[in-house]
């Protein structure tokens, strides 16, 4: 097999100057033109040069008031003691707001402070008009000629009105930049050709950068061209690229093939089209990452070999492309918010390479905390679930859990304010409340992390979130969550709330084809189980129901292979990984699985007195408590929601 | 004349609580409904449900690195003492990124840990495989049935990857609401029918709100529709309501004549179709707005009438437009940014009426100034410069100069950051400089307030500004600036940087038919003149030249007219309003008017020395001293800048 590696590793900033230094030198038809567009289409649009006013606005002495215009000093000796009379189409005349003053006058009487008499044919001031009363006057908001704009500005609507005011209804702007993306793979399938129907039965790939980078780009002033997707051929990514040079591009984005693996020809194909600057670059996610420029005839086109997992793709987009097209279009970068944050968890790193890790976030009082989403670079939910992301510098060998750092938002500061945090054991109710929490209060969300049981209820002791999922046994009374709470939240007082009892079992096949129906059906030879992490409340029942039967963890198959949720392991059991799992009835219901139950245990909700009052947890337990809520859960099967919200417990932390 | 008043003027958000409540209650069919979109389509559309995972992703376990699948267990042999022989095809597979993995195996070893022996046929490793090595597992990232995004979201980037990746490729989102713009007013022609030699020549007035409102809605989610102008004609008002409302406007938007003119007629015309809730709200600009609700048939529209003032028209868009359209779309408005700014001038206002007054804003040091826009609510051009809003509150008379307040951001703190803040004399070169600093520098801007020469050195003096702009002639000496330096800089050192030279005559009209050729003629019977603000250099340079003839100002007609800038007194010679203005050449070449010479003076900036290392002081020198500035000051005639740029003398506080 051919061997590829990364020759040319950079940092990611020594590789966007390189390229942006080598484009400026070698591709001239890159540095972009101008073009004028109608101002109906010209929002967002970014102005190209100084905007000169066409005319003056007003663009004569106006009315400001409806009343009659008069000559002001005609009207001095007027006042309360002598009113004065004016002759209608002589020394006053009718006017309208916005109408041009006739020649002769230079001030309004508005037409509240008139009497009209003689049948209207003159009107009576008592108080003489000031020149230039409510009028306004030419070249009071700008002057022809005046430069109202300037270059680098980006229309919205107010300046789509200085625009139009100005007469200006073409204005000059930037052209926009154009990007050709080529997917590539011979795996995938394009959005518009993937039904549905094999979509859902995992019978197709589907490929979905080319959407993520559109939209990217157009947020950002580029336009994008997708073109059609290329096998994994050398000869066909290299006819691809020219052709998209061919076509105009002024730059072009070959989406994945860009790591060193046998079958990435990306990097080779540049370098043999022109010239590679790099490949590879010293971040995680985001390494597979190719810069060169290729000559296409006369043309010299900037070419980014993006990678194929999203995450990764996404962090190249953000390092090299939108930079690029700020430059080109000579703005800044979409302006960036920070925030202090304690990361709940340590974040490990390998040291040589800066790590992004995408973090959600919750304000618990005056600190806000981080709980690290999964960092697979194909996850592609850590993108969408991510409040933030947290930069893990390249010389050092990650982060400690409770020291502050700063993150780079990716939601508003109110999003973040208005969100619950709630860390413990998973349940796929958290995910309704979230829905209905948000529909009913626009301004507030939960964001959930999962750590399981315990974790959550250590998190909670640690002022970390602002409650905690958690459904613990106690081994010695069959109790639920009181004699944790007692353990684990001394000197935290909290509310123990009912959430919902669910049932418990095994989740296999349909028609349970190993005839799995109890816990000494683990021991079997042809049984493999999959189990929950540590400190999970179902690892903790499993752990139960084994030292009641006096049966050994090490003799179950698979006790030692763990997964973080109940779906998790459905679709473990699912693909046939393992025979047989241990979760709730919902998620064997989600994927079609065979529910065998072996009990009903308590999931509750343990929140901190500290925030008992505030407004976002009795909006949460306004929804817990609502009859849409209960409804909603026992669509999902094998809950039972009767004493939904209750508290069960006051504990004061002694 | 018919009398019309604010029978039912409200505070604002009164008037948006008891709006809101009456449409809540009378007009469901506003609730607005949802929609499938494809993905294509659905950049920023709302989310109206929670969305469920279609598929699992990945949908399989698949290969994580290019190599070979192997069964993990049949490898824990392997060491570098005991390499591993696995014969490809039974024990080893080739397989690629992203590909899924053949049954009975469980584990990837990359091609890079590979040696491959006996022509292909087998691989070699020296390292045992643990299971699940280099596996995407089937659901890592989602499982199907999962909520995996919930209603109220924005779909943005990342949020169209994670909906293609759960094969969700038609999201249900929130219909858009539909807003029906319709513009009113005798005196108005549409943007569309205007051309740009009638708009330049003043002899038609464009309709923009429209444009505005349009730009507006779009981005808070809305989609608008603009029907033809209406003449102000009760009936035809009617008749262009119903219409819109027919039509299935979920929202109509009356512009103009909404206010208590005589020929303001939205108000009377709401309440003879409906109910009329407001007329009239308590702040400034945004007066005259008024809320309603019509019936059309079975159908009851909410109307709101706007005022036909931009600036006044903008702010009732802001507290009623998009709040509703934020309320239909289940989602927050836009975030808003604020800062403690400190008012470099007194903000009077009105007691009884809220006052919004838009400023401009600069970071001096710590302190971030603000120096207030004008205020006419027809001026647009104090939208498009605004950095900022101040509102003051209805129960006082106004925010005292130098006392901080919180002002609602407009734009980025960053580009606040990145601006020079320039107060004193206006010249045109100043807008210039802008232009250019921005062009070389995007992150860099001039922000300039104009309020004379004095008040330029007054407020440096102050540390409300990074520099001024100068042009103050010593009657001793017959020097520029340096006196007044000393006279008003005591204790801040500062750099004395010439700009320009400029020629200051007489700004006469073309032909110069009043024959006005020197000082004396100002006292002339059939001689009007317009004057600069007390202050201003030019107003200096008059009064120095009055002086040395002994000419008495009061004998000057209109000497005690004043106005802001140069361009300002020539707009005012060439609309007749004066005869004749005292002013440099480039505002009479730019208006076409005659210049008669009278000298030249020294424009200079004055940059406080505490700022002169700053990046963007050394951005402003650099185009001050460049030739494309030069080169562009000497086009506009009257300029000579030979000079630009010197530092003419340091002045170190004594």
């Amino acid at each position: 097999m051919a061997r590829n590696t990364y020759l040319t590793m950079k940092a990611p900033e020594e590789a966007r100057e390189l390229w942006f230094s080598r484009i400026a030198e070698l591709c001239p038809c890159a540095a972009l033109g101008e073009e004028e567009v109608p101002l109906q289409q010209a929002l967002r649009r970014v102005l190209s040069r100084p905007v000169e006013a066409l005319r003056s606005s007003p663009a004569f002495h106006g009315a400001a008031m409806d009343g009659v215009a008069v000559k002001a000093e005609a009207t001095f000796t007027a006042s309360a003691r002598r009113p004065l009379s004016l002759e209608v189409g002589k020394d006053a005349f009718w006017i309208n707001t916005g109408h041009p003053l006739p020649a002769g006058t230079n001030a309004v009487i508005k037409v509240e402070d008139l009497n009209v008499e003689d049948e209207g044919r003159s009107v009576v001031t008592e108080k003489a008009a000031f020149p230039w009363q409510h009028v306004r006057k030419l070249g009071e908001d700008m002057v022809a000629t005046e430069i109202i704009l300037a270059p680098g500005i980006e229309i919205g609507a107010y300046e789509l009105g200085a625009l139009a005011a100005a007469g200006v209804l073409r204005p000059a702007v930037f052209r926009r930049p154009k990007v050709a993306v080529i997917p590539s793979g011979s795996e995938i399938v394009s959005l518009d050709k993937a039904k549905e129907e094999d979509l859902r039965a995992g019978r197709v790939l589907p490929e979905f950068n080319s959407l993520v980078f559109s939209a990217l780009i157009q947020e950002a002033g580029g336009v994008t061209e997708t073109r059609p997707i290329v096998p994994d051929d050398p000869d066909a990514i290299r006819a691809a690229i020219l052709a998209a040079a061919e076509d105009g591009a002024d730059l072009i984005m070959m989406n994945a093939g860009s790591s060193a693996g046998s079958h990435d020809y990306t990097a080779s194909v540049i370098r043999s089209l022109g010239e590679l600057y790099v490949h590879g670059i010293a971040v995680m996610p985001g390494k597979p990452t190719a810069l060169g420029i290729v000559r296409a005839g006369e043309r010299m086109v900037p070419v980014i070999g993006t990678p194929g997992y999203p995450v990764s793709a996404i962090v190249a987009v953000e390092e090299f492309v939108l930079p690029l097209l700020a430059l080109w279009q000579k703005r800044g970068l979409r302006h960036k918010e920070y925030m202090d944050v304690v990361p709940c968890n340590a974040l490990p790193s390998r040291p040589g390479m800066e790590e992004r890790i995408r973090v959600r976030l919750g304000m618990v009082g005056d600190t806000c905390y981080a709980v690290s989403l999964p960092r697979g670079a194909g996850t592609v939910t850590s993108l969408s679930r991510a409040d933030a992301v947290i930069r893990v510098p390249r010389d050092c060998e990650g982060l400690d859990a409770g020291k502050p750092v700063q993150a780079e938002l990716i939601r508003t500061r109110e999003q973040i304010e208005g969100a619950l945090l709630v860390i413990g054991s998973h349940d796929n109710t958290l995910d309704l409340i979230d829905s209905m929490l948000r529909r009913t209060h626009p301004r507030f969300r939960l964001t959930s992390a999962h750590v399981g049981s315990l974790g959550g209820l250590l998190a909670l002791s640690r002022g970390q979130c602002h409650l905690a999922g958690c459904h613990l046994l106690d081994e010695g009374t069959g109790d639920y969550n009181r004699q944790a709470m007692r353990d684990h939240l001394k000197g935290v007082p909290s509310l123990l709330v009912h959430l919902a009892d669910r049932e418990q079992g095994f989740l296999v096949l349909p028609g349970n084809p190993k005839g799995i129906t109890r816990f000494e059906d683990l021991l079997r030879e042809d049984v493999s189980f999959i189990n929950r992490q540590r400190g999970s409340g179902t690892r903790v029942l499993l752990d139960y129901e084994l030292k009641a039967r006096g049966m050994l963890p090490a003799k179950v198959r698979g006790y030692r292979d763990e997964e973080y949720t109940h779906m998790n392991v459905a679709a473990a059991v699912l693909s046939g990984r393992a025979d047989c799992a241990l979760g709730v009835r919902a998620a064997a219901a989600a994927l079609g699985l065979d529910f065998v139950p072996v009990g009903v245990e308590q999931y509750d909700l343990v929140v901190a007195k500290a925030w008992a009052d505030d407004e976002r947890i009795q909006a949460l337990l306004d929804v817990i408590r609502s009859s849409e809520f209960r409804k909603a859960v026992a669509d999902m099967g094998g809950y039972d929601t009767r004493r939904s919200g209750e508290v069960l417990w006051e504990y004061d932390g002694d």
